[in-house]
C-alpha cells in the first residue's frame, strides 16, 4: 500500500474520511468493514474495499508506517528459532516490536559464520529500520559496516563500537561452579559449545576456571567437554566425560540444551547421579528430581532491553555505542545443591569410616 | 538497495564487473571487500563500498529478489513464538525460506482475534509474497479476503476457500483415547483450550468423545477441562479434575502444554500417579519416569509442506485451494502405557482380592 500512497502523490496518509468520500458511505459504513461487523451489503463492502486499495488507506496501528514512508521492519539474525532461549528472545522483542509499530523479520544462522553472511546480505537488500543480532564468529565486521545504514544492537554478545546487550557471562558462571565448590566437588566437569559456534560458551569457560583457581584447584582439560551445535556431538563428549577414570561428581553446562543432554546421558548410560548447574534457565526445569537448577539469564528481558535500544538508536542514529550487561538469576532447584565428595558432611562420614566408624 | 537500482534506471542486476569499474578496481578486490579477506588497502575498500551502495550491488544470494524488483519477503503468523511447536514450525519455514531466496516476517496473535486482525493488516500494508497463517476464531473473513492479494496458506487450521496444512486432530485424539480405554481406563480425563483460543483443541476433544462412545462409555463434561492461553489458568483447571470426587486414572492433552502442566500439577499437589497422553511431542518428554507418551504431529513437516505450497501458489496464484492433512506417529513411552483399573492383569487382581485372594 505505501507505494499506492506514493503514486497518487498524497502528502498525508488516506483517512476515514476519504475511504468514505471514495466509495461514497458514512464513515461509519467504512468502520464496519473494516471491523467485520454485520449489516455492510456485499456490493456497498466490495466499494468500500475497493477503495481502501485504491486509497492505500491503512487503518491506524499502520499510520506511523505510512508517515514515514517506508515499511517499519526491524530484522532479528540469531542462532535458531528452534532454541527455546532464541524463540524467547524473539518473542519478546516481537511482542515490544507491535507496539513500537514495528514488523520483525528474522533469520537464523544456525551458527554458522557463512550463514551468517548470507542472512546478513539478504537482510541489508531490505530498508530496514534496524537489526538485531547474535553474531557469529569474531570476524563479523559485516554487521559494523551495516550499522552505517541502520540501527544495530548486538544480543548476547558484544561487539567493539556496536551496541550490545549482554549479561555477565564470566562472572555468574565463577559464582555457580564456586557454589559447587563450596557444596564439596573438586572434579566438575564443564560442556558447552565450542568457540566456533558459542563464543559465550568461552566466557562461561572462563568463569569456571576462574573458581577453580580462586579454590586452588588445578584445571583439568580431559574434565571440558566442549562440542559443535549439534546435540549428538555434545552427547558423545558427555558420555565420554562420565566414562572418565576419575569421573566428575558435577557438571557445569554452558547452556540449557547441554543441560538437557547431560540428563539423557546419565539416564541413557545407568551412569550415578551427578551435581549440575546449567547456564539457561528451561521451561520443564522444576519437573526433574532433583529440578535442575539453573543461572537464569532471562531472554524476554534481553529481547526488550535490545528493542528498547534499537528504537533509542532510530530517533538518534548518531549515539555513542553503549554495552549493556543485565543481571542474572541462580534458581536453586536441587541439582545444584548435591554435596560432594568434600561437604562436610561427607568429610565425617569419610574420617568416621577411616576411623573404623558405622560404615 | 532495490530503490537505488529503479532510481538508476538499470534493466538488470548490477554485477561486480560493475562495482569494480565503478571503484577503479579489479574484480578479485570487489571480491576480497566483499568475503572480507585480508588485503585490502582501508582507502580501497571504502571505495569499493561506496560503489556497491551507489549500484546497489547485490551478491548472487539476493540476485531473485532484485529480479523481481520487490523484496522477496513472505510473512509467517502463529499464536506464540515462546510456544515450542509454533518455534519448530516458524523455524522449519525460514530454513526452507531462504533456500528459496524469502526472508520471513513473524508475527503472533497471542490467539486474540483482535490482534490477529491487527497483525494482519499490518502485514497487508507489507508488499509481501504470501503468508502463512494460523488463523484464530472462526470469523477470519479478514485472511479470505487478503488472498485476493496474495498466496495464503493455513497452518495447523483449515479454512474453507484457502489452502491449509494440518493433521487429523479428531483421528489421532480418537486413537490414542482408544488405547487408553483399551488398557483399562474408564475415566479419563481431557485437558485442552477452549474454542475461543484453539479451535484445534475442539478437534481432538470430538476426537475423544468418538472414542468414549465406540466403548460404551458415558461422556462426563465433569472429567472435561478447558481454560485460556496461560498455564495458570490450565494449572487451576487440572487441579480442580485431580481433586474431583471420582478422579480419572489417565488424562489426555491437547496440546504439550498442558501435557507439562498436568506434570506440574501432580507433582505439586502430590496426586497419585495417572497415564498421560500429550497431543504434541516436546523435547524434554523421554526424560521423565515414565516417559511421557505423545502423538507427534511434526511441526517441522506442517512448517515445510507450507511453505512448499506457498511456492506452488506464488507460481500460480490462480490454483484452486487444497488441504492437505498430514500423519501423526504415537510415541509410546511409558505414560500412556501405564494400565487402568480396568486392565486384564488389574482385574484378576481385583477378582483375587473379592475371593479373599494374596492382596
Amino acid at each position: 500500500m505505501p507505494e499506492q500512497v506514493r503514486r497518487t502523490g498524497r502528502k498525508a496518509p488516506a483517512r476515514l474520511a476519504d475511504v468514505a468520500a471514495e466509495a461514497g458511505v458514512s464513515i461509519k459504513t467504512v468502520s464496519r468493514v473494516i471491523n467485520e461487523e454485520a449489516g455492510v451489503l456485499p456490493d456497498t463492502r466490495d466499494r468500500v474495499e475497493e477503495a481502501i486499495r485504491t486509497l492505500g488507506f491503512v487503518p491506524n496501528s499502520m499510520a506511523r508506517s505510512l508517515k514515514t514512508g517506508g515499511q517499519d521492519v526491524i530484522g532479528v539474525v540469531i542462532d535458531a528459532i528452534s532454541d527455546p532461549f532464541f524463540a524467547t528472545l524473539v518473542s519478546a522483542v516481537e511482542q515490544q516490536a507491535v507496539r513500537a509499530g514495528l514488523s520483525v523479520i528474522i533469520a537464523s544462522t544456525e551458527t554458522d559464520a557463512a550463514r551468517e553472511s548470507e542472512q546478513l546480505l539478504r537482510l541489508a537488500g531490505q530498508q530496514l529500520r534496524g537489526l538485531i543480532a547474535t553474531p557469529v564468529g569474531e570476524g563479523s565486521e559485516l554487521l559494523r559496516r551495516l550499522r552505517s545504514r541502520m540501527p544495530v544492537v548486538c544480543v548476547d554478545r558484544y561487539r567493539e563500537g556496536l551496541d550490545s546487550i549482554v549479561v555477565d557471562d564470566f562472572g555468574a558462571a565463577q559464582t555457580a561452579v564456586a557454589g559447587l565448590i563450596e557444596r564439596g566437588h573438586r572434579r566438575i566437569g564443564f560442556v558447552g559449545a565450542d568457540d566456533r559456534h558459542q563464543e559465550t560458551s568461552g566466557r562461561r569457560l572462563a568463569g569456571y576456571r576462574q573458581a577453580l583457581d580462586d579454590a586452588g584447584i588445578a584445571y583439568d582439560p580431559s574434565l571440558v567437554a566442549r562440542a559443535g551445535p549439534t546435540s549428538d556431538g555434545v552427547f558423545a563428549e558427555v558420555d565420554a566425560l562420565l566414562r572418565h577414570s576419575e569421573p566428575p561428581t558435577a557438571l557445569f553446562t554452558a547452556s540449557a540444551r547441554a543441560a538437557t543432554v547431560c540428563l539423557d546421558v546419565v539416564r541413557e548410560g545407568g551412569f550415578p547421579q551427578v551435581a549440575l548447574i546449567s547456564f539457561g534457565n528451561f521451561d520443564l526445569a522444576h519437573l526433574f528430581t532433583p529440578g535442575i537448577s539453573c543461572i537464569d539469564h532471562d531472554p524476554r528481558r534481553i529481547g526488550r532491553a535490545a528493542l528498547e535500544r534499537l528504537t533509542e538508536l532510530i530517533a538518534d542514529p548518531s549515539a555513542e555505542p553503549t554495552t549493556t550487561v543485565l543481571d542474572t538469576a541462580y534458581v536453586a532447584r536441587g541439582s545444584g545443591e548435591l554435596p560432594g565428595p568434600e561437604a562436610p558432611e561427607n568429610r565425617t562420614a569419610a574420617v568416621a569410616a577411616a576411623e573404623g566408624g558405622t560404615l
